[in-house]
């Protein structure tokens, strides 16, 4: 573990963003969903180097977020692919793609549309919500869950004293 | 623009990952969320070096997705806020969070709760859908939008050729 881990961080997000807080892993994963399984083809459309793109798609592999499998076709190849709890990224991989489309993309509009094949229609906006109600980030509270340790405890303590 | 920026690519991940793709600014981000402003208060909870916190908070306010400012209280102090834009990666930051209680402490349960300050109920989880019906990763598909310019559309009729 580097001195700069984020492993033993008590909270969901620090050991996510450990495992996918880096933009070519991002890349990696957007592609993955997009239905991209080799190698080679990862490197083209992210213009990433080879040495990059090893490192990051073994990480993804430790980590559990993509199998690497070998496939019979015309002479023997390896695939990546999403695990399960690779798949169950979707919605952070969303989110970031809105985002994107809000912030960055308004005015020429989304390079890239997503859709419900089925229908056609748009996907809808990602919205945090409590009962299917919508609410902003001031409606929103924190508070210690089942799985918190003692410096979780302590930390909320320290946050509410000062309030 | 560096060798490997992703600022050319005409993709609404792409630009978002080269912005927030990085762990200390997820965890900055999420503890703007939390209500954190005071750089000391960063550095203590996230346990990260003035160098590195310095450099990602600059590159938060050049990327205007927080703003800082001098707020007078027990003398001048400045602190740090999400910006409109900040504040709208709500739900990239609660997907993320949702996606580690899920998958990195499924049998702990999640070390912190998000809940409705109103009602006191947890968050419901994000999920992707189309006109309200959830939706899986095999069931959404992509194409060009708007905002697509020659490189993405030739790009599409690529991928749909080798089908």
């Amino acid at each position: 573990m580097s001195r700069t881990s984020l492993e033993h961080h008590n909270c969901s997000l620090a050991r996510t963003a450990e495992m996918i807080g880096d933009k070519w892993t991002l890349l990696i994963l957007r592609d993955a969903f997009y239905g991209v399984r080799r190698f080679g083809e990862f490197k083209r459309r992210i213009g990433v180097t080879q040495a990059v793109l090893s490192n990051r798609l073994a990480r993804l592999v430790t980590n559990g977020l993509m199998e690497k499998r070998r496939v019979e076709g015309d002479g023997l190849r390896e695939e990546y692919r999403l695990s399960e709890s690779g798949r169950d990224l979707f919605p952070v991989i969303v989110s970031l793609v809105q985002w994107g489309d809000r912030q960055i993309h308004a005015h020429s509009g989304p390079p890239v549309e997503l859709f419900d094949r089925e229908s056609l229609s748009k996907l809808d906006q990602l919205e945090v919500q409590s009962n299917a109600e919508p609410l902003a980030p001031s409606q929103v509270g924190v508070r210690p869950g089942k799985g918190a340790n003692e410096d979780t405890i302590a930390e909320f303590e320290r946050m509410q004293t000062r309030q």
